[in-house]
C-alpha cells in the first residue's frame, strides 16, 4: 500500500511517498521532494505548476490515499489565504484522481511520529530518520513534513510500536523538481 | 469581448458573464448565476464541483479574461483558508485554459461600478441594474458580485461615463446550477 503525504505551499509543496510493507520494516520511503514555483510568477500559474506536480505524483505512484496536514492558520491573513489556494489545487488533484484525502491536525502528526502532540520539528525529523532508516533527515523541511503526513496515515494515531534499529539504506532521494 | 467575473466561495461561487459592445450600450449581461456545493460533501469533492463548473463556463463562453475580487481576509481564519481553497481551483481553471486572471481589490470594484470605493453592497447592486438595464438585481448576491468583478474589468478603474436610461431587457437570467 502506497501513501502520498503532502505539505502544500505556494512556494514549495513538499511530498513524501511511503510504502507500507509486511514484516519488521513496516514502512519504507519510496521518494520525497519538493514542487517549487517561482516567486515572480502570477499566482494562477504557480497553482498550475503545483497541480501538475501533484497530478504527476498521483499518476506515477497511484497511492491508496493522500495525507495532508490540516491547517487553519498561518503567520498572517495574507499567507493563510494564499496557503489555502495551494491546498485547494492539491485536494482537487486528489479528488479528480478519485483518491480520498485524509487531513490530520498538526498535533496528531506529531503524536503519530514522535509519540507526543507537543513534539518539536526537530524531534519529528529525528524520528522520521529512525522509523524509515535514513542516513539524513529528509530535506528540505517541506519534504519532511510530507513524509510525516504519509507516516501518520500508515500508523494511524497509535504510536508506532516498532522503532527499527539503525540500518540506513538509500531509499531517501530528496528530489527537487 | 466577453469577460467572466467570479466570486469564489466553497458553498457558492457566483459568476457573471458580460460582453463589451460598441455603442451607447457599452456592456451587456450574457449570463449570471451560482455554482453551489453541498455542505456535507468532503471539501475535496466540493472543490471538484467548483472547478468543473468554472471550467464549463470558460469552455462555453471563451472569455478574453477572468476577473476576481482580491480577498485577503474573511470572517475568521477557518473561513479564510477554506475560501482560499475555492479561489485556488478557480485560478487554476483559468490558468489551465490559458486565460489571464485579473484580481481587483473590493474598493476598486466599488469605485468602478458606483464611483466610490466606500459604496455599500446595495449601491453596487443598484448600479448593476442601471448599467446593465436589468429589471431586478442579479441574485443571489454571489452572482451579483461576479457580475461586478466582470464590469470592473470592462470599465477599468475609471468611473463608467455613461449610465444608460432605464430600459430593462431580459438579459438577466439568474441560473443556479
Amino acid at each position: 500500500m502506497i501513501i502520498l503525504g503532502l505539505d502544500p505551499g505556494t512556494a514549495a509543496t513538499g511530498y513524501g511517498v511511503v510504502r507500507r510493507v509486511e514484516g519488521p520494516r513496516q514502512v519504507v520511503l519510496v521518494e520525497c521532494g519538493v514542487i517549487r514555483t517561482r516567486a515572480r510568477t502570477p499566482l494562477a500559474e504557480r497553482l498550475h505548476t503545483i497541480y501538475d506536480g501533484v497530478a504527476e505524483l498521483l499518476q506515477r505512484h497511484r497511492p491508496a490515499a493522500v495525507a495532508v496536514e490540516e491547517v487553519f492558520y498561518a503567520r498572517n491573513v495574507r499567507t493563510t489565504i494564499v496557503l489555502g489556494h495551494a491546498r485547494g489545487v492539491v485536494l482537487l488533484a486528489a479528488a479528480q484522481a478519485g483518491i480520498v484525502v485524509h487531513e490530520f491536525p498538526p498535533a496528531e502528526i506529531k503524536k503519530a511520529v514522535v509519540g507526543t502532540g507537543a513534539a518539536t520539528k526537530e524531534q519529528v525529523q529525528f524520528m522520521l530518520m529512525r522509523l524509515l532508516r535514513l542516513r539524513t533527515v529528509p530535506s528540505p523541511s517541506d519534504a519532511a513534513d510530507g513524509v510525516a503526513a504519509a507516516l501518520t496515515y500508515c500508523f494511524g494515531t497509535r504510536f508506532p510500536l516498532e522503532v527499527p534499529l539503525a540500518s540506513p539504506d538509500s531509499a531517501h532521494r530528496a528530489t527537487t523538481s
